[in-house]
């Protein structure tokens, strides 16, 4: 463990991702928080928006014209608003890990697909490592930049990683239903966010097109590009995500078989579990015991009937899928315990 | 409208099936409730159990055993509980509406493969007409004895009949993903169903072997035997169910051709509504607001990226998924009106 | 039954209680629904923004300035925005139901000090009947005015009634905890509405001051002003209201005693049930099966260490603290069968 | 801090108190857990009842009868169910904190009045201390028994207390609603917990005589006797505690006056923060927020119109409402930092 802190700064403190690293740096022996920007919360204590964190910090947002230079910077700011600045952002800091989905795909090519737009900063996107340590843990190693996956890719991508590694599954025919929590659409309150409205839905927000496809479709890349049929639907809950993939075996391989293959590659990361039993009420991957923790329990169950495997994956939104895997990916960026900061095991009951 | 009511009976009343039956039924302008039965709580008041009732109705539990003729009796009984006394029950009323599984299935061979264990009264089979009118109205119009649907089943099977029937998508890759609330699961509590476990959760139940998968391929079966992948998820709601279907086209058809044919099938459907709109919250079908309803909203998606085509179906599992299914059935059985007694509208917000 | 219809027409459509009232409306066997209004949806269709009334109603918004004259006006306007206009409305119709607070308080000098102004149509006050039927049924005969009841002052009011009637507990000394779902607070998004800030909350939103203080102790004012020490909680729910109110018997009573005076103030009100069980799990009222009926709950229990009685009392605070109320009273007004469009008697489970 | 850990064990570890000890105390740096006791799961892994502590701990479940030796023994078992055995417990470990209510009344008249049973162990009430460090930290710092507070008891006396032992209030009239979720009632399932009817619910489960009532009177009597009028109320959540408490002030006194009075007696507690701010969403203490934290939030706010003064508190029921506050004793006891093992701040948003 270094003796050293470093100093770090996090941009976009306001909202449900940058709160999340707040709450997550305060409390890394490594590190030391220093500034928070918020554009419309400057000169509030990071508390009023923040509740939980009252009592914890006197700190208070700052602008972003504010920012002094630091070791690392995490951008944590809506989709579309680091890209454009990403030259001032480097001029502060000469590490930096990007939440948003600005610099995720590494062909520009796919930005106009997925995100309708050209990407303004082309010359970046190879620079930045996509932030999943699982999966790139050496090229995070050397990184100076990190792109944070997106949260329902990030379920996906772990629990189906193992099975595309191995060329296990048709890449053709891969149908992933996501559901979620109504924290991951942020923090701006808007008409379908309503509570009357929200509460108790079960809302097919995204039956096409989502725009995490983009990302999955890279990362189960290996060799062969998958074609990914992605569906994402709204649940009742405030963190959580499920992602239930139906995929299809090019073998008739047993559940043992499986296993061997999911223990190869997970067995030593900290914050993979296989979640797979017989007995008792969580016989599979669930995200509520999860909230507030940084891991992703994965399962899977062998359709007896046909070649189908179904795989569940579910992790907190906001911390494997945001903020805890950007803190890991710090972690290994730093060469330090990749569970420093993320200690917390999640809740029972809640 | 008739004059004269029939005499109806409800056996097994304290279950959830059971208890929206009576709701109903006390509400039909054609029906007298006789008798309702509970074998646990014979003596006690219906409202006991069904607190809506308290001030609507005096009635108390008998045991079957006390059952006198009818006109028609509901079974709404535990699944395998209704055939081994079919004939006793039959020799009480000349007609019969079962909402259990007991019934559904016309080929005996699939009872082992779905519910592990042979068919006690196979010559029964063939006197059942599968209970969904929009499939089965004409039939029904004749028949005497009618078989309840699953509640996944019948959102499921109403959501892709009209692409079945026209023969528009391929039969060989179906891939359903059924959202459901804690209702479904019945009124006797377990450790799965208590509270502080279940609330909040999204627990995939059963990802493969769902016994509706069975009447799904029964019913879907134009000519061409479909293989349907079903995996079922429970998710935050007492009632409620939301599937997600996964169908491919065999031809390149836009999302107009698609409307053409849902319209032609379900236009006069006094029960389905096609749900597709640009702009609001409910852009699709969302189950919340069809709590206490008969409706079975139906929408759709064309993925721009492939042929898949994204169905989404929802009901209310006690109503369309059961209860007001089987009163809808028993209008059409007598010729009645087809909406009587099913015209609450659902709420919102709820 | 009168065998021709009114017409009716409802200000203020797009709300909460507006689109309530046209959900039963338009299932009332005498009203013709003419015009709904809603000055930023005009144009479009009531089903777009109420969705339960899909396939129910094609009615589409009017503006204010496109109002026809009518046989009676709902105003289901927000609070302050009827009173200015009263006049004008008041030309279109012989009889207007407000559901707003416009018209409740008699005392012009109580407006100031709950709603921080002075009242702007004082003549007006002494023509509406506070309208509440259980309270001032007679009065709502002769009555074309009438102002609809504050919900959490309904649940309230009904709840205690029958002890001030009868002089059975101390007016100095009442004490109110109302628990409240979200929809209570409008259709309208805000910050705090937002489902991950609202979802699961137990939120203090009114401590002390709560407006409908006034008009609770205008109408349990028996003779003696009482003073109400009112305090209001969010929970988590879309609908439903629980009042637990603490009073203080003046004689020593048992329970037998203040079962008699409930009896004789409300059984045979068809909206009022005394729940009061000694087993089962709804021993006590409870709004979430009241959802979309116009009952009203009321229970009570004797403290035997002092001489406290704890009333509870449970709506909807859409139908019977709003527009199932609203519906109850033009029932009353117009001298038909007070139950008309309000027979839904709530769902179990939910 | 210490460098030799203390040797402890849980007793009833399955129930919700007993799991969340083994949470905290697995990340205590002071304390080696060695075993956790459950008759019914002996044999099984900790974490196949607390799916949370997957890949967290490979402990098993042993019974009572295999018991070590130990420097601490946590009981976390059913009220009623330490009593009879304190003096088996006791000749296992010099020191032992009990969770349950058997040893929380100093004056052995108590139990009957509130347990329906004379005190089976009366010469043990006097070597437990009420395990509220806030209030007693001197005497838990020489003592060996530590009796753990309710938890509906814990969160009234913490919000309570200053203006008690200030006499600030009048002690003959103090209305305490407490709302509370499901987890409070315990890991078994019954009718009542079942999902169906316990989701959403807003449930008056203890009207009168809720037995916390006697602890409260007996923590918040500084000289004078008070008389609590208590009444628990279940609302929608699993984790959480809102006492909202009605009491009445003796002289005139402003919001300013009262600060400084919380301020004098909580300035320096690490778990008690003052909530009372004028703008943002969390104004007032709200539990959600405190889930997994050991926090208690107060707030308050007097009523112009009387001199009530309303004072809100939230807890996380196991957390300062049981297990948290029971290591905060453990810390205290041993003189270590407070907040070792407790520092989670909770999640925003939850």
């Amino acid at each position: 463990m270094s003796t050293q802190k470093i100093r770090v700064s996090v941009v976009g403190g306001s909202g449900y991702g940058g709160g999340e690293l707040v709450r997550l740096l305060l409390n890394h022996p490594n590190v030391e928080l220093v500034q928070v920007t918020s554009e419309s919360n400057a000169g509030k204590f990071v508390h009023s928006i923040h509740p939980n964190l009252r009592k914890r910090t006197d700190l208070k947002f700052v602008t972003i014209s504010a920012l002094q230079p630091v070791d690392l910077l995490y951008l944590a700011l809506p989709h579309g608003s680091a890209v454009g600045r990403i030259d001032k952002f480097a001029s502060l800091a000469p590490r930096i890990i990007d939440l948003s989905s600005d610099f995720r795909l590494h062909d520009p090519a796919l930005y106009p697909q997925w995100y309708e737009h050209e990407h303004e900063a082309k010359e970046w996107l190879s620079k930045f490592v996509y932030g999943i340590p699982e999966l790139h843990r050496d090229q995070l190693k050397e990184a100076n930049y990190s792109a944070g996956a997106g949260c329902l890719a990030t379920a996906t991508i772990l629990g189906l990683m193992p099975l595309f590694k191995h060329g296990l599954v048709d890449p053709s025919m891969v149908i992933v239903e996501g559901k979620i929590g109504s924290s991951a659409a942020g923090y701006k309150s808007s008409a379908g966010s309503h509570h009357p409205e929200r509460s108790g839905s079960m809302r097919s927000f995204q039956p096409t097109m989502h725009r995490h496809t983009g990302e999955i479709e890279q990362e189960l890349n290996f060799g062969v590009k998958p074609t990914v049929h992605f569906s994402a639907t709204s649940v009742e809950a405030v963190r959580g995500i499920l992602a239930t993939c139906h995929v299809f075996l090019k073998e008739d391989l047993q559940e043992k078989d499986i296993w061997k293959v999911y223990r190869q590659e997970y067995n030593n990361e900290p914050f993979i579990r296989i979640v797979k039993t017989k007995e008792g009420i969580y016989r599979y991957p669930e995200p509520k015991v999860l909230s507030g923790s940084n891991f992703c329990d994965i399962g899977f169950e062998r359709d007896t009937r046909s070649n189908r495997l179904v795989v569940m994956s579910a992790i907190d939104n906001l911390m494997k899928g945001t903020s805890g895997n950007a803190v890991q990916a710090m972690n290994v960026m730093y060469g330090w315990e990749e569970t420093l900061a993320l200690e917390f095991v999640g809740l029972h009951p809640v």
